[in-house]
């Protein structure tokens, strides 16, 4: 057996997620029906994390076992001609049987694209969120940098989740700003977080909250005493799913 | 009656165009038809020039004779809300009643994307061309540069045109190259031509030329010859719609 391993972007506008649902339509299904379509083989795929319903990808990793003998740098086309146009895999490796693309994963960053112009970007529209009102900037990066650190991120997380342990450490923490010529008041808002991991709606919620703070409608401050409260009530809203971008995930 | 002179961009995937056609389906459709909404009256809309189906605008000019008496700065927000997502207007302007946005037009700037990296990239995948071969860079900078100046263009121009007058002026003829990190000759090559008007498929046909000049298939010494032919059937092939967009519009 074989451990291959996978780099690949995708346009998640039209996808249920990256994981297998019980409705299909998800990015797994696809990447797993293109692997069947080459070698015959019915695999199962190992994400560095599944993706929410409309969230995109730059960088997802993801590895699976094969007795496939097709050489690693033959995959990316054969797989790429087998695939819908909006998934595209760019980086095939072969990698030691150990390697597994959650367990191995050391950091994972993601983007977050907000517009604040006063007209949504034709050409982009499928991956930022239109948010035509000027926002506090200065505000909103003294609260995402309260993120920085190793936190109990229950806050920050869906109620929906199984999951006990909410400790997470975000490693970095940016806000990338670039205003329009005509109006600098307004532009394109790029919040990147880089961690150990996420929780699920983790960074859709970071994103909701430091929105408030940009809006005037909460104060930075009060980040670290939400964060303290362990109350996802304490939070702003989550963020719209097409603003998200698995930017990269990185490994030893 | 007022004259209002609107700035637009659309993504031109889904459109057979930009001007009305028995089919329907068209950019100029969609526009008349949010005015209708929104006023009430049946207008004719006047274009700096049509776009083939599938072209996309960054900067394209519109005019119409209107008796509404909305204020000028409000229609951009009540067309838009009227508008597929695909089409923003983003600029509204009232103007002189002798303003015509085709007649009165001074300069068109178009702009062409190719990617000639190994893989698509997903996320602007509908506003460029894959073109996964390294590519002579200096020498279509060569051959693009042959096209500045006024000359008769029927080589470039599809043989279905009825326009009898071929000669036009390119002012300025530019490629921007932004090479892969991992492959620098690999990369994003975008075209700008700027000119006083161009002819029915122009800037795909000269596109296609230079695309067969940085194969090697054809030497950029050959693009006065081809001009000089006056005969389409020595210019290469018409360079696919996708590429294209019509970048902006200049006025006296």
């Amino acid at each position: 057996m074989r451990n291959l391993r996978f780099t690949l972007s995708y346009d998640g506008t039209s996808y249920s997620g990256f994981q297998t649902q019980p409705d299909g339509n998800t990015v797994q299904d696809q990447l797993e029906e293109a692997i069947h379509m080459l070698t015959g083989e019915k695999v199962k795929i190992t994400s560095s994390g599944r993706t929410d319903a409309g969230v995109h990808a730059r960088g997802q990793v993801v590895n699976f076992l094969t007795s496939s003998r097709i050489p690693v740098d033959r995959w990316c086309l054969a797989l790429n001609s087998r695939l819908p146009r909006d998934i595209v895999v760019y980086e095939a490796e072969e990698v030691s049987l150990t390697f597994h693309s959650r367990k191995s994963a050391k950091r994972k960053t993601y983007c977050y694209e907000i517009r604040t112009s006063r007209f949504p970007d034709v050409f982009h529209r499928a991956f930022e969120v239109h948010y035509p009102t000027p926002l506090n900037i200065e505000a909103m990066k003294e609260a995402l940098s309260c993120f920085i650190g190793t936190h109990d991120f229950t806050s920050f997380c869906t109620t929906r989740t199984t999951m006990e342990n909410r400790v997470r450490t975000i490693y970095e923490a940016r806000l990338e700003y670039l205003p329009d010529q005509d109006d600098p008041a307004r532009g394109l808002i790029q919040i990147y977080l880089t961690g150990s991991g996420f929780l699920y709606n983790m960074v859709r919620i970071i994103v909701g909250t430091i929105l408030q703070v940009g809006e005037g409608k909460e104060k930075s401050s009060e980040i670290p005493v939400i964060l303290a409260a362990k109350d996802r009530r304490k939070a702003g809203p989550t963020a719209m799913a097409k603003g998200l971008t698995l930017w990269k995930v990185e490994y030893e």
